[in-house]
């Protein structure tokens, strides 16, 4: 666990569900893109090639869970999936709701964007998301 | 399998490795990010939570397969997963193999480039990439 990682010190989180090897937080710090999940492993890892084959289908598990939950809640018109970790090489799956009025439809939410609007969401969003993932586990 | 869709079309492709429900191709239009490869499901599919859960690990599986080639043959500094799907809903994932002194790091490669150096790579990945596909299949 490097003191310097962020992802291992889980501080400020909005935790939604969590077991002892993951958990799913809420992203509260990117205004542009509201309706944002991550699940992060818990263990420093970088790649998913260096998770054995069970942790790595556990992670995806947690991943479909989050993505149907917010499907579920949202209705968004597309779900966004990505691992990246080049600024922190921990294991975490950015899960995203998207909307054809969100700030960069139809790029990524890493493209410049190309509007200030920015989607209602339905109230409680978090909340509903986290008793979806509860009621799967 | 809309007319309009292009990853239903499978034009001028430079396929690495296919069976009848996938194909893993070289991407060869983004010259600022040459080590990036796509694993693209061959039915007209949009989100992952659509497919059934024994394609869904299929897919990813292949997804695995690609990015263990690519960490072997290209050495890289981290690999980036993505399944985005706003522009195209069909499903694909982009498997994307980083350098420190790509036009990008450490932002993603839909961030605006911070540099114009291209990494050298190997000569023929793509070949040694398809090569290790094959031999896992």
């Amino acid at each position: 666990m490097p003191a310097s990682c962020p992802l291992c010190r889980a501080e400020n989180e909005t935790v939604l569900w969590q077991n002892s090897r993951l958990r799913v937080i809420a992203v509260n710090d990117t205004p542009a893109a509201p309706a944002f999940c991550r699940v992060i492993w818990r263990e420093h890892v970088a790649e998913m090639t260096d998770l054995p084959a069970a942790a790595r289908q556990e992670m995806m598990a947690a991943v479909w869970h989050t993505e149907a939950a917010m499907r579920r809640v949202l209705r968004p018109v597309k779900i966004n999936l990505a691992s990246f970790g080049n600024q922190v090489p921990h294991l975490h799956w950015h899960v995203i709701a998207r909307f054809e009025n969100d700030a960069f439809f139809p790029d990524s939410i890493w493209a410049a964007p190309r509007r200030e609007a920015v989607p209602e969401l339905p109230e409680g969003w978090q909340r509903q998301v986290a008793e979806l993932l509860a009621a799967e586990a």
